[in-house]
Formats: structure tokens, C-alpha cells, sequence
């Protein structure tokens, strides 16, 4: 099957920027068939063709950190200094379920769609029932089942590492799921644990995250126990290699960005967690100085409350640029790359997705122009990073299949998504309020 | 004539911070009538009513420090370094007409009214044509004529203090504009110019406006030929009073902060304009610590890009956050009161505007709370300030009218706003293009 979008401004994101303004994409299945300007547009009598009407196109978003599960506890404690204990931790061990995580993963996927976001790297429990989600939903990610001691899904200790035995292989080949694991953090798994984490990796070849160089008390135990950064330890244990997606590395040194380069190590950046936590500034810059890959993540909707890049772009703009003292540092064309195509090496996948090229996977976002917010339009890339909003994606398509039709979903109700969740959530709320 | 909206949850931001979910709000002629809990509603027989379906009800948000004159810049040359002497200056100088600014103001008006900005502070040229822009658009503004001493608007040096003698009081008593004047700047206005447009501040007893403390050059500056800081030395010249509203105020130091206190002096902060162009982070805690009035600007369209406070919201939490280390300071709630109420002091309208209180203005906004972003709410403030985006403003009532319903503007077409703009915008795209 065809289909056929014309009358676009179209941002490739391909190796030299290539735009195409008005220009078309011809999809075939669920691959990018063609790409090219309207003066060369085959004839539209065959195929179905929409009308873009001067929107942007763009290479579907990649969230390349979150926690999908974590839905209800959105809004949640957002201003209080022991959240993670008070509210994460305890909630997560009394009040999630599988039927909990399933229903908050659709409802999450779905916002993600509508804000233009086509692959996303999660990170949490119940990976199982979350792919289910992601299948049903037609979204494109890699899904992670988290390690941790004490998990709301398991009874045995660090019994993801035997969740991920069933789960992987369960999931492994799928056409747009991909399956792995995700020891939390040093600080919260063993040295064993890791390692087999690891090894599970590799056995299977998959990719492998963790929240890592994210708290300053982090670096003061490693500091304390071992004279090393989390970075460097993690590195002696042989656990760094290309499969490893680290999250956040905020408080990475000038060592531990080279460790990560030579390891070949994907760094995900969430500008806005961390800065609504008040942790702080990732190095970014001297990361992509390095060479690093370097995606952006919204971390989980407790954490960045809105799953959506539009919201990150604007705050990796202002504070990169706030805190290199730079105007022109982080231009917002390479934000705009961050989002998409560097985002798809950080996970691994720039061969299939991340650009608007032919061969690629058809996952294409169309961000409208027309709206108040959007004109005049001297750059593109502008409009994108420091005017446009979640609100303004319109059109999305995944593999070839629109999912969002004029800023609706095309396949799911959402009124229905978010009563299914309401539904589940009965204990959460009474639990949620005790603990206010 | 009475409104009555029904099935709101009402933030009053009164000082209490009274809630009523559900509440009512009952608007008789442009005034707020009654405000309360749903169980107390009055009969509906004989009013127009609106069914809020569970929106937020919150006050007509207050943007102390724009320049809407410029919305033909935006998107232009963002992330160049000589934005200020290369795009800006050349261009107002070359191509900004009265037609031009008008059709600006009112698209930029527009802007604000579909994102729940009621009432705005205006900064820039022509002010008699932003005025009149202001007049037919129906919203409550404070129009500060710029003195600078080459200005598009006039031929003379500092021709702004000649311009204010007859625009001040042609609008003097209309019931929602305000006229008042702005020299540009201690750095680019002399001390004469500066106290002259003193004098017609306290003659006509209206609010006077000045970009301050907001360059790292200014500072060096005024040391350097000084030996002090510019509220210093505005101070000593005998400028500082309550009608001053200083924009900025980025590199204010200790000893300015305590001035401005003394002198009842308040401020715009705008933080997005403030971090994109890496200028820094204005000390808003201490400054609201000593008591001084703080409000909240998006800029001007060139520099803060979109004119809607919830984006401003979000960069306050996080930035201040960061900057202060402490997760827990600037908790939501005190983030819309400093958009809403806040702002109102700052401009000098608290009695009028600012909160849902009976007696005030009626100037209110439904902001919607079934869009994807905006499940669950266990706090509203955390909601609108993370959560929000402007597009989630579904309603709005100035002065009692509705001008938004439904996210469409009542008494406008924005396309034909957008189209006149356009027309306008001939000669400047030239111009624009020729120094990129």
C-alpha cells in the first residue's frame, strides 16, 4: 500500500539538512518509498494522498528515556525535597500491578503519539504487559525490564534478572519491539547483580540501561567506598560497552566522558528532570565534543510530568545556553537533531529510523505552521525549538500507519484510555493521599 | 447583563488561596459578581450560562514586560550572537511603520488572549497605533512609549518625551488602557532624557518602564565611569519611585535589591528572554524575600518567542530550582501566583485584576483538564505549571466579554489577522533576508 504526503516543509534531518520546501514523501508499506519537492511529486491518481497544507515534516521523535508505568503518579509530591521515598518507592511497592503498569503505558504511548513521539527507550516493571501496550498501540521502542532489589514485580531479590529470561526471548524479533534490561542504578544494585545484568546483555544482544551519575550522593558513596566515580567503577567491572544507554550522567567528569566514549556508551539527557529536581546540568556540550551519543529524554511523566520533546527542546535551549554563557552554543538545528537522529544513534536504531530517507521506516510527524504561536517562520528550526508546542503536532504516522489524525488518535479513544486508567488507580489514590 | 460559569475548579489566588471544586463564578457587566462552591449555585433560568466541564478556573494572567510591535522578528537569527546591533536595531530603524507595529500588536494580542493573558505591559513604538490595537481587541493593557534616541516613530532625538505628550493624555481614563513611557535603557538614554521622562511620569502620575540591570556590559559600564551599579545610580538621578516597573534586573546585587525594596520599585521578570540569550538568572528569591513586587514577561516575540506565560511557568520552577539548589523552592502554587496576582502588583492593578475575588474585573480563563497532559491532577498548581501548555487554554473572558471560546478568538478571524500582518511585512522580509 501507498500513500502519499504532499505540500509539506519537509526537515529531512539527514547528514547535510536537506529540506524540501513544498516538498512530498511517498510511503510504500511501512518504508519511506520517496522524498523529494513538489516539482517532482509522481501522479497522486492511485495512491492514497494527504494534504499537508504547509506543515512541517519531520522524522518521528525519540524518547530515548522513560518510565511508561509511572502515569498516576503524575502531579504527585512534584515540589518536595524526599519524593523518590515518600512517594516513589513506597507507592511502587504497595500499589502497582501489572494491570496498573499495562493501562498507564497506554495512556502514555498515547500521549506520545499526539505529541509527535514515534520510539521511545523505557525503563521500568511489568516490561512484559508494557510491550503487550506498545504492540496494541503501534508505537516503535525498546523496552527495558528493570533489576532492582526490591521490585513491585517480582518476590525475589533482583528478580528482574529472572523476569528477563521468560521476557526477552518472549519479545526478541519482533518487528518494532525491542526487549531488554535495566539495572536501576549503581547505588541500588550489587556489583553481582550488575554483572548479570550484563551478561544477560550480551547473551541475548540487547541493548542495557541505567540511571547513572545522577545524584550527588551517588558520587560521594563511590567517592567514599571505592575513591571512584560510578562511571569509572562501572567500567572496572566491565559493564560499560555499545549496548549501554546511560541515564542522565549529570554529574559526569571530564575521565568518565572519555570512559564513555571510548566504551562506546549512549548518554539519554533529561534537561527537565533534572533541572525541576534541582540536581543539575549534564555536560552535554563536552559530550558531543567527544563524540558521545547523546539523545534526549523526557524521564518519567513524575519527573518531566509531560511526555512530550517539544517541552525539552525549549529547556535544553535555555539552559545549555544559559550555562556555557553562549547565545549560539546549541543552535536549534542540532536541538532539533537531538530529538530525532541522534536520538535514534543513541538507541541504536539510525540504520531503520531518525531521518526522512528513503529506505527508512515510515515514521513521520507533521507539525502544524498554521497555528497562532507559528508565524512569521524566518527558520524552521526555530519555530520548532522556541515557539511550537505538544499541542501543535497533527499528523503522525508509525511503520507506514497514521496513528494521529488531525491531533486525534486514530485507533484508540482517549477517553477511554484515560477511564480504564482512572479505574485502576483506586488504590493508588488512597495510598497517594495517606502519604501527603 | 450576568454570565454564569458553572462546573469550573476555581484557583480564586486570592490571599488564602481559596479553591472551589466544583465552583461557580457568576460575571455581572465586566465584574465578578459572586465566586463559590457549586452547592451554592443560583438558579440558572435567567443567565447565560457555560459549562466549565471541570476546567480550571484561574485569573487572567498578567504579562508585565512585552514588546508586541515585534512580531515580525520572531524566528529570526535566535541563536546569533550581534542579534541586538545586526537584526534588531537596523531593522526597526529601516522598516518598522505604524502599519506594521498595529498589525503586529493586534496578532500579538491575539496571541495572548488564546493563552489566557488578559491584561499586558507593553514596551515599544507607535504606542498610539498599539493602543488602538489594544482598544479593538478588548484587552487591559499598560502601553509605554519608548524614548531611545533614534526611534522609528519620530524624527528628533529622544522624539519618545515629545510623542507622550500627546498620546498620554489622549488615553488618560480609558477604562482599559493605561498609557505610559519606557526609555529603552540606562545605557542607551542620557540622564536628562531619563529624568525628563521621570517628570511626565509623575505629571500625568503613570507608570514609567525601563530595561534594567539586564546587560553584563551595562554594568561594567556604569562601574566603570560610575563607579556604581545603574539602579544606583537611577536612584541617585531620582527616578526610582512605585510607578517604575524594571525589566529585568538580571545582575541585580545586594545592595540594588535593597534599593529597589526602599524605593517601592517592581520587576519583570523574564526568564526566557533572560536564558536564552544566556544573559543569566535574576536573584527572584532574594528579591521577593525583601518584599519587592515580581511579575512575570514573556519579552518581546524575538526574544522570549511565544507569547504565553506557561512556558515562563515551567522555565521559573526549573531555572530557579537548579539555580538555587532546593527541589522545594518556588513550589508551584507561588509560580501562578507570581503569573497571576503577582503580576497585578507589579503593574499597580491588584485592585482591579489578578484574582477571582467579587468586586474584581472580570477577567478569567478556563484552562482545559481532559487534554492528554493533564491526567491525573492530585495538585492543579503542579498541573498548570509542568503539565500545561498554551494550547490547554479553552476559554477567556476580558472585561467581562468572552474573546476566546472554545480556543477560537469571538470577535476576530486570526487568519485575516495573520493575512494583514503579512501584507505588512514586505519590505521587512527584504531587509531581513539581506542580513542573514
Amino acid at each position: 500500500m501507498q500513500t502519499l504526503l504532499i505540500n509539506l516543509h519537509i526537515l529531512t534531518m539527514d547528514e547535510k539538512f536537506t529540506e524540501y520546501n513544498p516538498g512530498y514523501i511517498l510511503l510504500k508499506n511501512n518504508l519511506i518509498q520517496e522524498v523529494g519537492p513538489m516539482s517532482e511529486v509522481p501522479s497522486q491518481s492511485k495512491v492514497h494522498t494527504l494534504d499537508g497544507k504547509g506543515a512541517f515534516a519531520i522524522p518521528g521523535m525519540v524518547n530515548t528515556h522513560t518510565h511508561i508505568g509511572m502515569i498516576p503518579f503524575r502531579s504527585l509530591g512534584d515540589d518536595t525535597p524526599d519524593r523518590l521515598t515518600r512517594f516513589l518507592f513506597p507507592l511502587e511497592n504497595a500499589c502497582m500491578t501489572k494491570e496498573l503498569a499495562y493501562h498507564s503505558g497506554k495512556y502514555a504511548i498515547a500521549e506520545m503519539q499526539l505529541a509527535g513521539i514515534t520510539t521511545f527507550f523505557d525503563m521500568y516493571y511489568f516490561e512484559d504487559e508494557l510491550a503487550k501496550a506498545t504492540d496494541e498501540m503501534g508505537s516503535r521502542a525498546i523496552l527495558a525490564e528493570t533489576v532492582l532489589e526490591e521490585a513491585c514485580d517480582s518476590r525475589e531479590a533482583y528478580g528482574g534478572l529472572t523476569y528477563c529470561e521468560t521476557f526477552i526471548p518472549k519479545w526478541l524479533g519482533h518487528d518494532r519491539i525491542i526487549p531488554a534490561i535495566a539495572p536501576h542504578a549503581p547505588y541500588t544494585n550489587t556489583k553481582d547483580s550488575l554483572q548479570k545484568a550484563a551478561a544477560i546483555s550480551e547473551k541475548y544482544d540487547i541493548p542495557f540501561s541505567i540511571h547513572l551519575s545522577e545524584m550527588s550522593f551517588e558520587m560521594k558513596q563511590y567517592k567514599d567506598e571505592y575513591g571512584k566515580t560510578p562511571v569509572e567503577l562501572l567500567a572496572d567491572w566491565g559493564i560499560l560497552n555499545n549496548r549501554v544507554l546511560a541515564a542522565h550522567c549529570i554529574f559526569a567528569t571530564e575521565a568518565d566522558i572519555a570512559i564513555l566514549k571510548e566504551q562506546d556508551v549512549a548518554v539519554a539527557h533529561c534537561i527537565g528532570a533534572n533541572t525541576k529536581s534541582a540536581k543539575g546540568i549534564a555536560p552535554v556540550q563536552q559530550m558531543r565534543d567527544a563524540g558521545i551519543r547523546v539523545g534526549l529524554g523526557t524521564d518519567g511523566p513524575s519527573s518531566g510530568n509531560t511526555l512530550d520533546l517539544f517541552t525539552q527542546m525549549r529547556l535544553v535551549a535555555n539552559f545549555h545556553k544559559t550555562y556555557l554563557q553562549d547565545r549560539s552554543a546549541f543552535p536549534a538545528r542540532e536541538i532539533v537533531k537531538m530529538a530525532t537522529i541522534d536520538g535514534a544513534r543513541a538507541i541504536g536504531l539510525a540504520d531503520k529510523i531518525g531521518s526522512l530517507e528513503v529506505g527508512k521506516k515510515a515514521d513521520i510527524v507533521l507539525v502544524e505552521t498554521d497555528s497562532v504561536n507559528m508565524f512569521p517562520i524566518f527558520d524552521p528550526y526555530s519555530a520548532l525549538v522556541y515557539s511550537a508546542n505538544a499541542s501543535n503536532v497533527r499528523d503522525v504516522f508509525i511503520d507506514g500507519k497514521q496513528v494521529v489524525a488531525d491531533k486525534q488518535l486514530t485507533h484508540e479513544n482517549l477517553t477511554t484510555l484515560r477511564s480504564n486508567l482512572d479505574q485502576q488507580m483506586g488504590d493508588f489514590r488512597i495510598k497517594a493521599l495517606e502519604n501527603s
